[in-house]
């Protein structure tokens, strides 16, 4: 954890580049007043149009029209681009960072003096308020400077900040993938399963918030239950049968309950 | 919803068979008065005993002395010791009633006249205090009868009573087990890759609660994110890589990928 400051002596300026959810939400969180959106460039001139206009700021999709003299460069792009703005960016001397959790800090090294990350742990939806605010953010620079810049700015969003390289940082969004997206894709075959039975989602919700709470609380692999850790063959038969018409679940039944038992195996085991 | 009455004019009489995890919390709700738990049954005497202890009732492992008078005789066992435990009780006037999600009524039916079902839709813990009170208890009876005796016994425990038969509640049982097992083991596997880069289970918890709140308050199909949903190839397969060193995390990584992917384009084609 870096040390933050709660009072920034000095308000940011910023360039945005990017004009998606993590865009959507700066500009979100800069209406609050803790920076100032100096521009915000998009190759879709009308997105950076349409978003610069909730923020009353300029837009260009040239790269030759960036404003040279914010204080941070913010990449907030989709991961596969990121690599083509570094190249077409105008070099400035200020610190230019990207937010992508899977993209190493090297893309950016290649083309700029001062560089970093500064990576949101969060799902942003564009229909949802400021999230910034409970978020975790990794944050990483190729030198202490830029470091300093990332970390006073990143205090403006949220007050949770981690010092984290890339390496790490790509292993945590991996590790995000799996306890929320493919969590996500849990509820989304359990919401199916009942539906195509005419059973309300809802009669899930209190033992979906029970496994929640124990997930907070205490190590998940100490907390499993269900058939799959008493290697209950019975059930897991019966289950798989009544899953007959439905391949796909049927499989990641299969694979999912036989890792449920190879780690339990290994954590009794003291291995894990 | 079947109708309940909250005040409850007669206490119910109970023979519980079984010392897991749902008697030692059947007993836990006994304590506070609202019905009463004649006598205890195990196979195993010690398991019998100590769990009559903690509410002062007869204990026995004996079929023959299993007391006749009671209200209500709730076979809370493992779901594979059911049919025996069935087949082995004393010829009973009284309702029988098992509490497994998998199993059908048709196991009791065979051998009594009044019989059902009480499945309590929650992971119970032996080291956890009362959860029935927030439990969806799922109710099925072989007359009406039954259901009214069994309803009016649930309504002692929670609140939440829905009327299921069979074969829905086996769908609903398979339905937890993705909605809460697996979200536990996705949980599991970000645990295990987060300690094993020394990096804190902790950073992934806003977003946890973030993801929690969507799956709450929408349909999870809609509510997903990540780079399966984005079909961001990039990204996957660079996650792929980094789960090199653990085969089996790669394989549900993919299968689970695959999955989300297909389940979005249906959902966008609206053919579910």
């Amino acid at each position: 954890m870096v040390a933050q400051e709660t009072q920034q002596a000095k308000q940011f300026s910023i360039v945005l580049i990017g004009s998606g959810n993590v865009a959507h939400h700066l500009c979100a969180t800069a209406i609050m007043g803790r920076f100032k959106i100096l521009q915000i460039f998009s190759r879709n001139i009308e997105h950076a149009q349409a978003l610069a206009s909730t923020i009353n700021c300029e837009y260009t999709n040239q790269y030759s029209n960036i404003n040279p003299n914010a204080d941070l460069y913010i990449i907030a792009a989709a991961d596969d681009a990121i690599a083509d703005i570094a190249s077409s960016l105008p070099s400035v001397k200020a610190v230019v960072c990207h937010t992508a959790g899977s993209v190493a800090i090297d893309v950016l090294q290649k083309h700029f003096e001062n560089c970093g990350v500064l990576y949101p742990l969060q799902s942003f939806s564009k229909y949802r308020n400021d999230t910034f605010s409970t978020a975790p953010l990794l944050i990483e620079a190729n030198n202490n400077e830029s470091l300093n810049v990332l970390n006073d700015f990143a205090g403006c969003l949220s007050p949770i900040i981690h010092k984290i390289n890339s390496e790490t940082r790509m292993a945590i969004h991996v590790a995000a993938v799996f306890a929320n997206n493919f969590s996500n894709h849990m509820a989304s075959i359990a919401y199916l399963l009942m539906k195509d039975k005419n059973a309300n989602f809802d009669i899930l919700k209190p033992l979906m918030q029970e496994t929640f709470q124990k997930i907070m609380e205490s190590n998940p692999i100490e907390a499993q239950t269900g058939p799959a850790v008493r290697n209950d063959q019975n059930i897991l038969n019966k289950h798989e049968e009544l899953l007959q018409s439905y391949p796909n679940f049927k499989d990641i039944y299969k694979k999912i309950s036989e890792s449920i038992f190879t780690l339990n195996e290994l954590h009794k085991n003291g291995r894990i």
